[in-house]
Parts: structure tokens; sequence; C-alpha cells
């Protein structure tokens, strides 16, 4: 199967909800892009994450295997270094075959649970 | 009336909340797709379902008639398997004549009704 | 100012909640698009309605002045005939002029408020 | 690293809910939207602000310097003059370098916390 979707995608509107109170794991307030690597190759992603009031870091570094999904939890980054909670931040992705992204929150932090999604922009399109 | 739309689709995002709190069937927790045949042709319509740690499952066939819509809950897909709940899955799909395609999911699983959606992603940009 | 955005466009998700719960006018449960016409122009917006078992419904015709906006509440619009609650519809939209259009969908059918939206797609992309 | 996104941008459903029971300052009901300049160039920011009753209002200016990410809640906009609660507004923003930019609202008016976002759409498509 070809590769589809784009190499270059971005969100804007990050921010890790610090108040949870769902049920772990399922409920649990989050941040996090899926990634579908529909080619038969395995694709190398960076993320660059950009701040209001520092430099970027990253970049970081995750592997999606050919013909895989591969969800990533922003919380779970941490090499160079972890996201602070409640902190705001865009993410820039780049990868090394055609993908197709999306971005997803889910906050519990007010005895009910919040969702929001929807496609990671293109961002050479 | 002629066809709009695209005909590759995918979004990246897919998970069937396993725990429901709402009154059914209106309210009861699921992940679905809207698809949108304007056309004078019945479409035909492919979807093949990724996975975190296995090989792509598919492909699952749905016709949608010439003029109108269909509704998929990702939880009515059964033949060639069904997807277990709670597990992360990404979808791509392929039509015979250019349709329009929206995904949503509706999670009541912590007393609240959360709601997410938007258009999928034309996958072939 | 020049007209921005897109003359045709579609979504597939449409369902009005037939519950309510919020208080009136704001968080009552409802469907509905955003249509912004950025231009000097008049747009005529003329909306078809497609369902599952029945052949398209319209066409519905609004009026969008210069420069404005214009909000659509799928409840109101009853000329041909109204849209039942708790059915599934799509819409496909024809402007006069290129705008740009949102849709959203408050469901404070269980006592807490639930909210979705996007951008509509550019059917004609 | 060059410039990514757009420099025409539009969002079509805006409205600042009036009632908020959220807790200060990150669970407060609020329209906003978050830009991303991944260029090495600061950015000038244009928003015009679109309402259904009058001609619309602005130039709202704003700065987001380069390789930074900055929100804007539609709250703290006060030069022409502020957004009023629960009215409808459409926003069109034009900027000096490509930037990417994502609408989100969070409504905590009825108990509980309501979240609705998405990219904006890229105007001049």
């Amino acid at each position: 199967m070809k590769a589809y979707g784009k190499i270059d995608w971005a969100f804007a509107a990050g921010r890790i909800p610090f108040r949870t109170t769902g049920k772990e794991p399922e409920m649990n307030s989050h941040d996090k892009i899926a990634i579908l690597n529909t080619s038969g190759e395995d694709a190398l992603v960076e993320l660059l994450i950009f701040y209001e009031d520092q430099s970027p870091i990253g970049t970081y570094e995750v592997a999606v295997e050919a013909k895989r999904l591969r969800k990533i939890r922003f919380n779970d980054l941490i090499d160079p270094e972890a996201i602070r909670l409640e902190r705001n931040y865009s993410c820039f992705i780049k990868t090394s075959v055609p993908v197709v992204i999306q971005f997803s929150r889910m906050n519990t932090g007010q005895n009910a649970n919040a969702e929001m999604g929807g496609m990671a922009f293109p961002a050479d399109l």
C-alpha cells in the first residue's frame, strides 16, 4: 500500500491539563497525537515543541512502524526534556514518509470528561 | 448532482470507549463516521483498520446509496473481525465515487457526555 | 475586502439532539452552522439536506449580508420541511460568493454540556 | 527554520460564553486562538471581527515573536473595542509571515467542562 498523507504537520493549541479526576488509564487527562503510517516503510518522526516564552525544544524522535498506528502522549515525551503541565505549547512534526496525524485532548479536571480533537494541519499545504 | 468530495480518506485517533452511562441509543458511547454520497451513483466503500501491534485488518465493505448519507458505527464492523473496545486504531477509507466523510465520538463513560468530531483527512490531497 | 473561502461546502454528521437540560437560550441543544461572508456582496446560500432513507430535501435558501456573519440553527429550517430531531442528516451548501463555514453542536441532553465543532469541508477542493 | 502555514485564516463560529463555573484560570470559560510562528521573523497579526448586525470592527493588532507560540483570548481584545459576551462573531486573520492557527473554546457554564477546537480555515486555499 502506498504512503498516504503528508510529511509536515503542526498543531498550535497544545496544553496538558494538570487536574484529572477520571478512572485510570482510559479517563485520565492528557494531550496526544495519533500517527497513521499506511506505507510499507518505517517512519522516523521528529517533533519540535514551541513555547510562548523560550526557544523551541527538540527534536523529540519517535518511530512508527510500517503499516502501523502510533499514539504519543505528550506527557511521555521526556528527552531532551519534559513538557510542563498547564503550559501552552505548539508542535511541529516532520516525518520521513507521508503519514496522517490527528490530535486529541481529554480533560477530566472538573468531574466530567471533556474531549476535543481534529486533524492536525498539513503545514506545507 | 455531481459527486463532491474525495475518494481517499483517513483518520488516525480511533478508539471505541468501553464505559457507557448514557440512555440508549442516542447517548451510548461509540465511534462512528458519516459518509455523504451526493452523486447519482452508489458508492462502494472499503475500510482498512490499522493497529499499534499487528497488521492491518480488512477490507470491511459497505455500500452508500446514491444521494444518501450513511453512518457507520465501528462497533458494528464485524466481518472479517470485530474491533475490540478501548484499543487504539486508525482507519483508511477508499470509495468508488467521491464522498465527504466526518468522524465523531460520544463518550458517556464518566456520567457526563463528551463529544468530539471533525472532518476526516482527505488522504490524497 | 475580497471574498475569502469557498462556494461549495459540506458536512456529513448532522443530528439535532432531542434531549436538552440547559438554560435557554445559550445552553440549549442544537446543531448549527456559522457562515462568514467577508465580501462586499450579499451571499445567497442554498442548503440541500441528505438523509439515510429518502431523497434529499431542498433547497433551503438563506441570505448572508455583505461583511456579515450569519448563524443558522438547523432547528429553524422549516421550508420546504423541518428536520426531525435525532435523525441523521448531511448538508451540502452552495453559495453565490465565497464564504467560510463552521459547524457546531451543543448537546446538553445528559445534565452536562458537550460541544463539538470544526470547519465544514470545502467540497470542491 | 522556514515559515510553515498560511497568511490568511478565518473561523466563523466565535462566541465567548458568559457563564463560567470552573476554577480560575485554567477552567474558565473562554474563546481563544493559538498562533504558531515557526519562522525566524516576528509576525504582525491583524484580526478583523465580523458580526451579525453591524459592520466589522478592527483591526486588532497582535505580534507573535519569531519561533514562538502566542495564545490570544478574545476576552482580552479591547482596542478598538471589546467583544461582548454571548454575541456571535467571526474572525478573519491576516499575518505578515505564514503561521498555523487553531481555535478552541472552553465552556464551563453548566457545572461541567465542554471543550471544542480545531484548525482555523486557511481562507485563501
